[in-house]
């Protein structure tokens, strides 16, 4: 495998690198009033403005062909076809089948794996369908009001982020909770807040072993069925799933037919679009669900089909890896100028810190350039409020990806008319700066990065656009950055040493020898505190 | 004003880090049983370990030299005295005198301003008695259901983050909302929730002229009096404000008897402890906010005596810095395991991020080193599952600050001991690590460095506790690094360009020739679409 810093566009980008860094970026738009049409990217139903970040038109050119150096469009056209390019796990990389249409093919070791994901949707469909319509009842004849979704991590932030992202698309007679931490005050906010009798439990699990989210299930299940006094009847009708193991799932007493199964090619911060999704279409609807996987399609053909050099999720990738590695920036601030997108930069976080955060290439050396940047946000205007303070005059510079819609889904002009002008005065702001020498701790430095994503309005439609189009960006980055972006080996270490621990704190077993003195004195510090 | 790499005691840090760097983590476990003794620290109600941290006992004298050479003890006892420190804004910073004792003396420009603040202390407390108990009712003579706060910054992170995190104990009758954002879902979302006729709005904006609080303070109270076919009385019953700003309130509506004031030497991130914090004192009552507040009197008096060597935020302060300017860490990970402390990251993040987020020192010249870091974070044991994949096996290393409780507030002790144990396993994988070289993907470099708080148990006290140390944390890292942290100019430019672009975006002003090409070209797109 060749180090990225190898490739022959390196020592050019680096050269390239030197020579605009004296020019300031409000140089750059004095110099070129066509700058906005050069770099910006028109989608339908959304609109990417790259223009306020440190690129010419040749930055872009030498970054595509550092990409197809790397052999960018090869792995793309591996993962859509199926290939089994996870290769610590053995598995290919496929939601993007997720959203595939009904009459596509694609094959791993030989099956077409579509008609089994439109079957999971078909049956997905009918369940919501009847949830929704009040053909489900629960196990005393009453509709169901409330969605208790259980899972962790992709089994949770997806969904979560989708859900509250389509607010405006709701069942009016539903309300949805997310329970994801063993920590018991999660899942006592949302038991507290829901009647067992119009409840439906979702229990995300892919292995139906994930230790928190059984550990949620099993007292959630413990306290429905107390409510019915013993009566276990009431588990099926209160519980289903979104899993794989068939038996567990069965021996928790949720019927077969209430299994929606996905594959072992879905990871878990790829999976909202995946029956993990099933929260979210019972909130929306069957049909907004099938158009937020719209969106997501049309992002995945775009992505395979426009030339490099007008490929939106490149474009991001590629932008980000020059704020990286050129211009040695740790970090991205995502900022959702909405409310509803809170989670995005918590849903960001893990797509692209879990996948890129890896130290070693896919042959086992280690990377020789630095790799996936820290990620991290809120939503404008609330912000502005908090941190921004620190963009604009820390001494370190992050780039921003700003998110907004020309339109609002709701609400009044007024409302949306300040908050446009808003997010588009920070950009602005953190572009040109403003020179103030006689009172320094009012002098802007400008010159400071940013993205504007500006969605039409958000719909279902145009937040699959917006999803798919970061696990693109994600995907580019790790091939280029030549390291397993589908697999998660920085988690294991953790989870061996908690199983370990458990039964010493819980004094069960004897304190180990072997523990380091913090370790063993933190112990000793909880259990003289019981 | 002496860059601190100019003082004495900096090139002997210098030498420690070459040659403390040589050593892993682990093996300073190796070499010293008693490490987590010597690097642990215990005050009433917590526990703080630090002896997973790349520090020697020699390393805490050095940087406590370093302390003591930038005058630390000089510049705390100023604060805490009164005089006005915040120089841009001419300001004293006294939010420790809002936990103060009623006795305490603490004089500006000459007058205690201590009998103010329990002055207003009480009338919150009769306040909130009266609608805790009933006595206050809606304009139609219901009990109120609802507390929707309608702030944003620093009168929404602190209430919001507090009233969460003791949710334990909560007024059974009342729940608290929180609407910050001028994006209109924000305050939609709230509205949907609530019965005009049980609500209690409280709009926490100093000057009463925040745009986007006076915004959503707008619609709510249209919303009300349409609710009331037009009647304007009704505003009094549902309205009441934390302002200093008589006139605009009286205007809004809101009695006189309702404003509760608070003076200019509160910010906005240290105004969880005043008047803005009416919401939390709502939902857990007078006593119970009385025991946050002795929390934070509790950590400030131990800011004031104990000796820098055993003071905890001095120590924690220090010990940032030493991983900000000689480990070269961009950034700070906050990872509270309990879900409760959700805002917790939120809130750090403009505490610190606000305040110490500065290019120049306090005489204007720019600051030699780097300053604030980056801070982000989610609840463990959540994160373990999105972006530790990251802190494990990135090539940069971030260090972390885990925050726990020995004991679980209410739960199954099952659930309890599996938390403690992710924890404690987390700390001890990231400082061990675990080789693994013929699977590479599966090595663990570790030598990764965190700081492990543990409260007794979540409660007002420890959170009035946690709060003011990290308040005296970035105050210590602000004093070292000679910047104001106690200003935040670099959001005003963003302001005065939104203002500006509001109008264009309306179309009720014609489009700037000035605009950048970017700019111009966002306003024309939005133009379009509506």
């Amino acid at each position: 495998m060749t180090d990225i810093n190898q490739l022959s566009p390196w020592p050019l980008l680096q050269a390239h690198h030197r020579k605009l860094t004296t020019t300031a970026l409000r140089d750059l738009f004095a110099q070129d009033a066509a700058r906005f049409e050069k770099l910006s990217l028109r989608l339908p139903g959304m609109l990417a403005d790259f223009s306020k970040n440190h690129i010419t038109e040749e930055t872009l050119g030498l970054l595509v062909s550092l990409a197809r150096a790397a052999g960018l469009e090869k792995r793309r056209d591996a993962m859509l076809s199926g290939a089994k390019i996870n290769a610590t796990e053995n598995r290919a990389v496929l939601h993007t089948a997720l959203r595939a249409a009904a009459d596509a093919d694609i094959r791993v070791d030989g099956e077409n794996v579509v008609p089994a994901v439109h079957e999971t949707l078909k049956r997905m469909a009918d369940f919501s369908e009847a949830v929704r319509g009040g053909a489900w009842k629960g196990h005393t004849g009453k509709d169901i009001t409330d969605i208790v979704n259980i899972g962790i991590g992709g089994s949770s932030l997806g969904p979560q982020l989708a859900c509250e992202a389509l607010s405006a698309f709701h069942h009016p007679r539903l309300r949805a909770h997310y329970v994801a931490n063993v920590e018991a005050s999660d899942l006592a906010a949302a038991l507290a807040r829901v009647n067992p009798e119009t409840t439906l439990f979702i229990v995300a699990s892919k292995t139906f072993t994930t230790a928190e989210t059984m550990q949620n299930a099993n007292i959630a299940r413990a306290w429905l069925v107390a409510h019915y006094k013993g009566d276990e009847a009431a588990v099926a009708r209160h519980f289903v799933a979104a899993s794989t193991n068939a038996q567990a799932v069965a021996a928790f007493g949720i019927a077969p037919e209430n299994m929606f199964p996905f594959q072992d090619w879905v990871g878990g911060r790829y999976s909202v679009w995946s029956s993990i999704g099933l929260s979210v279409m019972l909130m929306i609807g069957a049909e907004k669900f099938g158009e937020m996987l719209a969106g997501g399609r049309d992002m995945d053909a775009h992505f395979k089909s426009a030339p490099l050099e007008k490929n939106l999720p490149v474009l991001l990738g590629l932008i980000g890896l020059w704020h990286r590695n050129f211009y040695n920036y740790p970090a991205l601030a995502v900022i959702p100028y909405h409310a509803s997108l809170r989670r995005l930069p918590a849903f960001l976080q893990q797509l692209d810190m879990e996948s890129n955060g890896k130290r070693v290439m896919q042959d086992g050396k280690t990377v020789a350039v630095a790799t996936g940047p820290i990620i991290f946000g809120e939503p404008g205007t609330d912000a502005q409020h908090s941190f921004f303070q620190w963009l604009h005059q820390s001494p370190d510079v992050v780039p921003v990806d700003f998110i907004v819609s020309a339109k609002p889904t709701d609400g009044s002009p007024a409302q949306q008319n300040m908050l446009l002008a808003n997010c588009l005065a920070q950009s602005a702001a953190l572009m040109a700066g403003q020179a103030n020498t006689a009172e320094p701790h009012r002098h802007f430095t400008g010159n400071r990065p940013s993205t504007t994503f500006m969605l039409d309005a958000l719909t279902p439609y145009t937040l699959g656009l917006l999803l798919a189009m970061y696990e693109h960006k994600v995907f580019v980055q790790g091939v280029l950055w030549c390291v397993n972006s589908f697999d998660q080996w920085g988690v294991e270490l953790g989870k061996v040493l908690a199983k370990g621990l458990e039964p010493e704190i819980a004094g069960t077993a004897p304190a180990s020898a072997e523990r380091d003195s913090s370790t063993a004195g933190l112990i000793a510090h909880i259990r003289n505190q019981s």
